[in-house]
């Protein structure tokens, strides 16, 4: 038995960053909530004194103009507008920025220059590979705004990655001027000890005056205690989503981080007051967007599996098109297998999904017999470097099969120049206004960007439920209740007919 | 910035107590789950290495006379039977037995027999005011009887209850044998720094050995970094529920109290292969109550207005009744009030519904103009004592408005032997069935055992969704989704028809 003593003097003000405008709405219902739904609340979440407020992504850019026909620079500059007060933070993946390939230096160049010019304040930069060299750039740009250079490390579980793997990593991105340090476990794997571990290594190494901020979502139901060890470690700010919009693949409730906090030395000097009401306005918001909702309450799979839900639902339904979804098991145990011969990148975006469909293959064709583009690319270092190395047979294979060569380089390297070609070829597309926000989405999303552009005029879509499709849900008498064709037996002055029912 | 040290030397064992087969479905779906739905869950439940299984209450016991048809007897000997290695857990509301009244000693003694008799192992003793004296005499029936006496502590936060006074009363429990101390936090009002300072408290006046169990609920979102912190303090066991079947108004989940532990140097010691056998039997159960499910995610309200959801709800209704809904504020003003005039009880059942509907019959009438018999009783003493002084004045009036006397001793000490005339009574009821066990069920619930005892042979009622019912609910074509008789105008080729459907 070895209680742990308090020896606070006085209370340490913790920063809370508040989710609900991005991450919440991206990881509960699919990043659909539109704009209109949050306008409202700004006023509340300007006031409540939050540490940032995170409001933009590749996420919600993506859902902007893909589904919501909303501008996202719109977007930005409304909450720019709404909230004068407060820092506005965006998730930025390092030089893939907001898309999915890495761009050239000046892209990243303009898109920073361009973020900051329409109002943002913090840019939380990360790497799928944690390759620092993916980074850089983006760092630097955004220091080059005179913004806050907010150095990512993102967090997952393997045998390449350590605590002291952590702290070095955190000393690299502090080399590169990262004004602080968020340390990102978007899969809810951060468990309380090491969430203690890493946090104190860091300030022990590079002293307390290093800000760090915690990022966890709450799917495993462990990471609000995290939370509490990562402040008792020396935690500066950590992430929260209003209760209303938390839990689930989301995270952590806001009231319950300023609540767990009283009387223990730490304080979040959040207006409760201010929390209510924004609790309030999302809790009527809500209900709107449950078709896109996702069903996770609480799942520690991912501890014992290192499968991330959406990835395993991605490899599933890749069997299923091969008429093959008896094999997910032999799937799922040549995982681990793939991960280990990619150096084991950290299973997100997108390297989860490449090393399930090599997984996939593998099972189908035989290890390696062919190999996805994406997959070779990776064995060959065109996303960065992996944080272990990488199974030098299976590199030399994806070379063969492409005919590739092996790198070493910072990937972006390698690019040439872009911009003028893509200014060019934005300037053809119907709708297109000019203006270099034009050409950085259609560079960062041309497949989206030129039916956007050309729709723009027409205005925002609410993709949720209206209010009167909602008031006649509650009240159970309604033609939604009959959502498919239903066959019905019905009998009218004694004479009985066979009556098909559907939606008009 | 102070850092608690880790200086744990090896793991600590920490026991858990599954609340599934209890309070869990008490608190998400109103006790409504039928045995039928429990029994193989119970192989698992039985092999995971829990330190004790709740399964038995007062709420159980009602729920199976007053809507499942089921003899809550038989239930308890099917767990006696399904789980042979695993200490069975009840809750007993001290002298109120599973009712709503102080019973007679003997009553007592003969329900704490038979419960043993019948398969219990531990008895978590309460009652709703923290009166010791209300709790002394089940506690000596559960040691004649060789079982675990629990002596428990209800919490709640008022001027009246400090640190100090849980710890002396957790003395009077052990005082009175108590074999371990139980913490129980119904409304998740207990924050992380009471609980390390109330267990470190017990523990540091007690001495380690003194083992204490933890309960508490998830409404506010806090309480699994309080478990987290009662166990740095020295706690020995923390009550959850499967995490299929956990949050929201019920508690914890048992998987993440496992992964929350891992290399903090404690241990949950659970077998998590068999955790997540249960996980998945009631994830696939829960649907089929989903008609019973409360809506609460995450409510951290009751933190500043101190009256809990259910009694909230309550009053609103009271009010309705009145016509006079537009007047919460005022009741929700009043309740302090009231509360602190009846020395700070607890507000749990009952005390919570006699705070608030004299809360109400203030606002309507005037300060205690009228007090209900039930108010008038808790101010003289028949309840046991409050945790602070009551007010005299209002006390003087209650004894003029029933002529009744105020009493200062415990109150079953005013009470006449009585299981001659229950077993009398219940004698003469069709149906039952000769044994102490059923005299106990007409003394315990005299309002509903008659019915039960007439209608038992008609065997148990499950009043979930069938399965049918899910799958049509599921696929979205269905007969269910007209689910009462609706009449319909219906024009075909232009002739009017009134027809009424409704399911075949």
């Amino acid at each position: 038995m070895s209680p742990r003593e308090i020896e606070v003097s006085e209370p340490r003000e913790i920063g809370v960053t508040e989710l609900v405008l991005r991450d919440a709405h991206q990881s509960l219902f699919a990043t659909r909530m539109a704009m209109e739904d949050m306008v409202d609340a700004c006023a509340d979440i300007d006031a409540a004194g939050y540490w940032s407020v995170e409001c933009w992504g590749g996420a919600t850019y993506d859902s902007c103009i893909r589904f919501l026909n909303e501008d996202p620079w719109e977007r930005l500059r409304t909450f720019r507008t709404l909230m004068p007060n407060t820092r506005l933070q965006m998730l930025l993946r390092g030089q893939n920025l907001l898309g999915y390939r890495h761009y050239n230096d000046e892209v990243v160049d303009r898109f920073v220059e361009k973020s900051a010019e329409n109002g943002m304040d913090v840019f939380r930069v990360f790497d799928a590979m944690n390759d620092p060299r993916n980074i850089e750039h983006a760092m630097a740009a955004v220091k080059k705004a005179g913004k806050h250079a907010q150095g990512t490390i993102c967090y997952t579980i393997s045998p390449a990655h350590t605590t002291e793997g952590y702290v070095k990593l955190a000393g690299q991105l502090l080399d590169m001027g990262a004004d602080s340090i968020a340390f990102k476990d978007m899969a809810a794997l951060l468990k309380p000890q090491p969430a203690y571990d890493i946090v104190k290594g860091i300030k022990d190494t590079y002293g307390t005056d290093v800000q760090i901020n915690v990022h966890c979502h709450s799917t495993t139901g462990v990471t609000l205690v995290s939370l509490m060890k990562a402040i008792e470690a020396g935690a500066d700010v950590v992430d929260a989503a209003i209760s209303s919009m938390s839990l689930g693949p989301g995270h952590n409730p806001t009231e319950s981080v300023v609540e767990m906090l009283e009387n223990t030395g730490y304080t979040s000097g959040l207006d409760m007051d201010r929390l209510l009401k924004i609790r309030d306005h999302f809790r009527d918001i809500r209900p709107k967007y449950r078709n896109f909702e996702s069903k996770t309450l609480v799942d520690t799979n991912i501890f014992s599996s290192q499968i991330p839900g959406g990835m395993l639902s991605n490899m599933e339904s890749q069997l299923r098109a091969q008429g093959a979804e008896d094999r997910i098991d032999e799937v799922m145990a040549e995982v681990p297998k793939v991960k280990e011969a990619a150096g084991y990148p950290p299973l997100v975006t997108p390297s989860s999904q490449i090393v399930g469909t090599q997984a996939v293959f593998n099972v189908l064709m035989g290890p390696y017999k062919r190999m996805t583009g994406e997959f070779a690319d990776l064995m060959l270092g065109y996303y960065g470097a992996s944080p272990a190395e990488r199974d030098a047979d299976i590199a030399k294979l994806a070379a063969e099969q492409t005919g590739k060569k092996l790198i070493t380089c910072r990937p972006a390297d390698l690019l040439e120049p872009e911009w003028d070609k893509q200014v060019e070829e934005a300037s053809k597309l119907p709708g297109f206004n000019g203006t270099d926000e034009d050409v950085l989405t259609y560079a960062l999303f041309p497949g989206v960007a030129p039916t956007f552009f050309e729709h723009r005029s027409e205005g925002p879509k609410n993709v949720g439920l209206s209010e009167a499709q909602l008031k006649a849900e509650a009240e159970g008498t309604t033609s939604a209740a009959v959502s498919g064709p239903i066959s019905y037996s019905v009998t009218v002055g004694g004479t009985s007919h066979e009556v098909t029912v559907e939606p008009a």
